[in-house]
């Protein structure tokens, strides 16, 4: 049994976005009692990631990480049609990866009690971006 | 409802391979109506990833920046029974990760307008590769 | 149909565990007959990842690739509350991602030879670390 949703987030530049409650509540209302909640977000330059939900140091660490990792405006790099961050951004989403499934049961996602379900923006501009959650079980 | 297919593609060095139409097409003859794709290439040394569709270059510089994460031949490795790209080819597998689902909904895969579903060898030769697809609905 | 289970590991500290054989288990005694199996860690500082599992060498080379992809008390942290390795452990678990999927059918994990399914302890002691399967066809 397959139900699907689709969710609007309006982002921040290079900010991460707490779609925990969000997918929460798809879960709570679903008909399918248990499962898997598959996310997937339908760009190439954000992301989604599972971190901790308590210090909001973490996803800021993860930022200048990310940044390291792919730095702006690298000479290597021949992609720069959008920018300094178009390429980085396109690196950044290899990395975090732009989807993933979480487990839930009887109306709750089976989170730990310090994961939140991220999704990273990985441009330097803000952006809408659509999400597609097809609850399995 | 579980349906599963196999796939088998012949890789060039360090080349991804644009798998989109083949994953749209067991899609499109399914007889399960919506769900996720699941792709999972039965591998250690390629990957799988969603990157941009349009311009090639994004996909080259993606090589470059793998290359710089996981240098061939670095001192640090001790693993190296199959030559310099070996163990850099493990690594690269575990940053772009070995498999993914993409979600679909009446025959067509709900992948963004940009996004395609790429095949990455990470060996530095040709390898055939198997890939494990799974319509769940 | 959808059935879930949990399992609890005992990690060592910047260790990979084997859970292929725990995983294969629960698949050979289960009554889902083909689809995939999903993998789930309830923690921010741990990982999930596929990789070779003949040479212990590419385990430990992964270690230290992700100890200089991550260094330990890194200047550029503001998350330390834990200690060195705290932020480090999260941004590793944002590399090698805590959740993956495995295809099956007729009891049997359909993996290549030489893949086996690890959990990765990225903190710098050891933990218990719970983790949800659920099985979908």
């Amino acid at each position: 049994m397959a139900e699907q949703h689709r969710l609007r987030i309006s982002t921040r530049a290079r900010s991460s976005h707490d779609i925990t409650g969000d997918i929460a509540a798809l879960v709570a209302n679903s008909a399918v009692d248990a499962g898997i909640a598959h996310i997937f977000v339908r760009h190439t330059s954000c992301g989604l990631a599972i971190t901790e939900n308590a210090d909001a140091d973490v996803r800021r660490d993860l930022e200048t990480l990310l940044r390291r990792w792919a730095p702006d405006g690298d000479p290597a790099y021949r992609h720069d049609m959008e920018g300094d961050d178009d390429m980085a951004a396109h690196a950044r989403s290899l990395l975090t990866g732009i989807e993933l499934s979480v487990p839930f049961a009887h109306g709750r996602l089976l989170l730990g009690t310090w994961q939140g379900i991220y999704l990273f923006e990985h441009r330097a501009q803000s952006h809408q971006r659509e999400i597609v959650i097809t609850l399995l079980g």
